[in-house]
């Protein structure tokens, strides 16, 4: 059926509807992550000098994580302790092994989005059909579609560039300003780039909590997306948990998700933690995140990489 | 309380017990990954020419993946599906987007097991008592205390050195056999390396099931634990279950596993799938494995990746 | 979009299709569960004369249970264990308190469908549109719209009836059978009875395994589902995996769920442990069955009482 | 080895340790449930006159339950949909079958406590070490090891008794309360017998929400629990989260569990939703909660009924 709001999201998101379908072929499931080409690949990682490895990630736990409201927190639970053997549990042969299970939500941490996260009008990228997406899972689209994202890296600071510790609840980041940041570093964002924006969001949670860091965030807004999408950014990830900014342009929900998953076939990436990197001044990187290969799933929690 | 076992186990380790306790402080949490350094990390890098990647990865699912018995399958629910949309669901704008909950053992998909995965006598590696491994986690060598391993990677194909398709359950390799290998291949073992050892073991569940595959499994005797750990190799990865040969060369558990996680701070890696790598012969590479930060995690699902 | 297989399936359940739909109302949700009124609870509390309670549970428990391939087994986890506290762990004003969490399959141990588990035709019992059983949750006709199962319940023995230890794998349950077994225990089912009937299938999984126990079973056939429809039974209890008799009889799966469930408004319950009710030769009692409230559940799992 | 604070929470509960310890044999682990005997339950059924039930569970539900800070709250999954099947998907012979999975702390709803629940200086109920409790489980005292609780009930409605519509957060109630409750309503609490308090306290929840009814509550202090424990009441339950006072009389966590729960051997049973009965003028019912019997579970969700 066709959906109401899609003429209002139309208009949101402008001309550039569809932009990447059937540019990698009428079958293709992985998006953008085509551009990373072997050839680019190697390129990217003559960027690895030092060998000075970042990890991106947020400590991934039951308390300490922003997670949405109404979104299961990890969970982690021991099916053996070492209490267990401390208190006296004997198995044969004396061993003493201990394992563990989680529980997580793919978008509840440190993650990327599949292609099958976010549709419109009841279709996914490239025009698959939503109803592709069941019960057990994506049957086309889903992350273990995406390839791993291995390629040249950018961070984009944008608190370095604007001189602040971070950027405001609902400031809405164009293509300009993307623009200048990467001048200002003399990092250009080529095509096959990952691109990583720094807006400082994260400090809002640890100084202020949920509540804060859910209300609003500093993010993308169209005109960015739009400037990341021309130039063939293969993935962006922000220090925030929506990549776009919130509360959005229109106040319609999503619309930066909408083009760049669906329209475009990017990957986006949330809740990265890039202090370390900003402040070690590395503007460029060899960048390396592999999603775990969940058949059918939305997304993957995610250790992405910077190497320099 | 002494364990009983503990005489026996420390027989069939031989000298070596604690080898590496202390050697990086007393506080050390991430055993044979502080060899990982900046220098390493960098001149590993120069082994990419290519640029092509390999996953090493087996899919993550809830069929189709050999589980051990006991252990729960990984399982994937959806919280929203495109088949709701599909049916007429509507949410506020218009907005489709789906998400997912994936449960799954740390140790029950392609891993790295944590230092505080496996002890004996009541003592993990370093002397860290294991009681520190609570219902919460562990509160010391967790899977978080891993660092991301990333550095040279040499795959020993015994395989192609023996001529065969896989090797047989039960056979035990030894450090001659890695030593050949590595000789043959012209890839050296030295210190900072992580070892991937193919057996050709998967095979054995695509072909006859889980049940044969658990049944038994050719993998590292203490003979080869011991050449590993004196070759100061950070982590070794196998295409089998649990690293060590099924059954183990005295009929204690887990020998090799006590030994290389407990007394020297070493990483073991399993269902790794490395026949992709094989074929291309590509038998030096950098490798990229970044664990899930799980918070006092045992283990983390992975998806390891070898860059040449 | 029509079923090619309903033609096949209407077939096979003959006459009476939509047999209940209607009869409680146009927005009835609990189907033949109105017929437990008070008054038949009342007259049900008589038959409690020594206040023997009979537990008719499986424990739920990981390993031991009779778990359909393909459906997770049970899983507990403790959030804080006893020997935590016993190795030394400490919390304010020194308390010990211990909780878990349970993981359960809502048909994976003794439990009951709900009404909303099985439709045909893209249609659920009294005419809903199986569409309104979203990811998450059953919008009508959930568990949580059952209400508690109180009333008169009997006891069918057939093995006693027959003479046997348990019936057959495959053997088909008729009317006939059923009609003869009430009749010689002097145990009349009129309408609002609870029926369990035991064939003693259980003791396969005790004695052969998961296998052997799911391979086939002795069951309900059309006839009886017929029988007891007509007889206004409000729900039927077995000691088997489904209720029906598998294989079913024209190979069709599952005609007796479509059937009863779905035309009838008849709620199944199945693992259901009635050898102790038998040897203590009670046939008629106050049965109690609660299922959990879960908001749009697809079943429960149950502790269903029978009080003599 | 000794916890520091026994000597407070001794002094705090007074008199009365181990109180009924062996009362039921060294290896008895049912408690008080062990005084509902036949004869009781039979004189109990006597009270069911009008064949009324009344579910006193609240709707186990993601949102909408007092769910405490910390503790995840229950998930609901589907592993098969409706929508699936009206979006097209096939089964073999048209079956449209859908099930589900629950994830649920087993104190996360309307449930009841374990004795393994709670323990004191390493003591569990019946002197049972708390080592007992181990990751996998309770070995003594879990769940599984309380047997249906069916009885007389009595329901001790203080907010008609005080003519409001509920107490005070902080409210601390003693025997004297109870036994003047007792008194007015005519019902008699007698050994054997289940008691339920009303304090009204669930309106806070639904009224202000979960922090202002987590933030203290009104409820049993060590007066009325050793009022209760002194008439040999079975269990008690209670319309708010913790059966006892918050914040407790001492200061000191839980004495009320602590005693009730391990020196009594007595079942608590929380977050009961009571209004109906109450509105009902119900005083006096047979009472039936049978939990599920989860093995070595440290408590369980419930739905009890009164059937009056």
């Amino acid at each position: 059926m066709h959906n109401p709001d899609a003429d209002a999201i139309a208009a949101a998101i402008g001309p550039g509807r569809k932009r990447n379908w059937n540019r990698f072929g009428a079958e293709d499931e992985a998006g953008l992550a085509n551009l990373l080409t072997p050839e680019r690949t190697a390129a990217a990682a003559r960027l690895i000098r030092t060998g000075r490895v970042f990890n991106l990630a947020l400590p991934l736990q039951e308390r300490g994580l922003p997670v949405l409201p109404g979104r299961p927190s990890p969970q982690h639970y021991l099916r053996r302790t070492g209490t267990d053997y401390a208190a006296g549990v004997r198995r044969k042969g004396g061993f003493q092994s201990m394992d563990d299970m989680l529980i997580v939500a793919t978008h509840g941490a440190t993650h990327v989005d599949a292609l099958a996260h976010v549709g419109d009008d009841d279709l996914l990228y490239n025009g698959v059909p939503i109803a592709s997406v069941r019960a057990n899972g994506a049957r086309r689209l889903g992350i273990d579609k995406c390839p791993p994202l291995v390629g040249r890296g950018v961070l984009l600071d944008l608190c370095r560039l604007k001189g602040v510790d971070r950027l405001e609840g609902g400031e809405c980041i164009d293509g300009a300003l993307l623009a200048a940041c990467a001048e200002a570093q003399d990092t250009a964002v080529e095509p096959g780039t990952i691109v990583l924006v720094r807006t400082g969001w994260l400090s809002m949670f640890r100084e202020h909590g949920s509540e804060a860091f859910f209300a609003s965030e500093p993010g993308i807004g169209m005109d960015a997306a739009r400037w990341l999408a021309e130039r063939d950014v293969v993935a962006v990830g922000l220090d925030n948990y929506a990549v776009e900014v919130i509360p959005t342009e229109t106040g319609l929900p999503a619309p930066v998700h909408r083009y760049l998953i669906r329209d475009c076939g990017m990957y986006l990436m949330e809740l990265f933690q890039l202090d370390e990197l900003a402040e070690a001044e590395v503007h460029q990187f060899f960048f390396v995140a592999a999603p775990l290969g969940i058949v059918g799933g939305l997304g993957s929690p995610l250790t992405p990489l910077a190497i320099a």
